[in-house]
């Protein structure tokens, strides 16, 4: 098939770990991702971009250093560039990330969520 | 509140005309715009960028030269720049397009379905 959905739910069976975020596709020099989360991140901020979480199934908070917010299936929020940031989840939390390639998530910050870039799946 | 949660199903209650996107976030010089589409649109193309649509609920179709591609809740396609295509929906479909600030809905083509630019929800 020469066109063909990219279907959230198909991808999101390929594979199990948590923070560390796949690659579905590419739109110019931008990617979006699946990821899931469970657990607390660590802060982190990214310098040169702002980054779009978009919450495909659970219930996402990002904390920042004076609020947060709490997203729910159907609900979006977009960090801005060089904004501290956690994110954190009680429960699994499935996402759909979109930033421009080659960001890292944990930039800045380090640590053994350091996750592989440009893993597509 | 500082940190609000941008929910589709909240900012789709805003609006109800068909082929008309509104803006409910940007992300560096991209936009996130909310659509309700329903019928044909105009064969047209984007000669400088890609144009990515995440279906949130009804069944999009999208027609190219050779083929088409058929999209449900939970599925996306990026439509490549420079390559025609024609989004069609015989029920009504609320969408979630990601793309350049900027970018006209019938770049190239024109017509009554052209939309004002920059509509914020």
């Amino acid at each position: 098939m020469k066109y063909k959905a990219l279907n959230f739910a198909d991808k999101f069976q390929r594979f199990s770990d948590h923070w560390s975020p796949r690659v579905i596709a590419e739109m110019n020099n931008y990617q979006f991702k699946l990821a899931k989360v469970q657990g607390d991140f660590v802060w982190h901020s990214h310098a040169e971009t702002d980054e779009a979480f978009v919450v495909i199934e659970g219930e996402l908070c990002i904390e920042f250093r004076d609020g947060e917010v709490n997203l729910s299936s159907g609900e979006m929020y977009v960090v801005p560039k060089g904004v501290e940031h956690r994110p954190r989840a009680d429960g699994e939390v499935k996402l759909l990330l979109i930033e421009p390639r080659g960001v890292v998530n944990t930039e800045g910050a380090g640590g053994e969520l350091t996750a592989d870039n440009d893993v597509w799946v």
